[in-house]
């Protein structure tokens, strides 16, 4: 599903976001989201990434991660949509 | 970006989800995702509605609504590529 390297760098642009770091630019957001992209990453593994982060850095309580579980859940969907996206692409190059 | 019956939908459905309702069974929530698909609801504009609908139900803090806004923004490429891809399905129809 995804691998810690890029978790590592989507948990840390994540914090430097939150805390609001006047070091971060609106470029290092638009280039992450580029690179998870040209990775293929799909947008239910985007939401799994998105709470694995959070979870390592912040405390969530019981309603929020199940919060959570119901986008994760709404979101599967898309992930078949996109992948089923990626392969027509493919086919069409 | 979404009406009022769909925000009041989806908000009923995670309350009873987060709140653990018996009644609420995996069929009711694999028909909203199917509905959402349906109407051809982009992946950010689903976040976008999560987060709507937890505001109107519940106390997000200051971090929590910024770390929803970073999901969002990271979100944003693929509603691009959603809309594209319905786009390339329309045409081959």
């Amino acid at each position: 599903m995804e691998d810690e390297p890029r978790l590592i760098s989507y948990q840390n642009l994540l914090m430097r976001y939150v805390s609001n770091d006047p070091g971060l630019v609106a470029k290092d957001n638009d280039e992450l989201s580029e690179t998870l992209h040209a990775q293929g990453i799909p947008p239910d593994d985007l939401v799994a990434m998105h709470i694995n982060a959070l979870k390592r850095t912040t405390h969530l309580d019981p309603k929020t991660l199940r919060a959570f579980e119901f986008l994760t859940r709404m979101m599967s969907g898309y992930g078949k949509e996109y992948r089923e996206h990626q392969a027509l692409k493919n086919r069409q190059k």
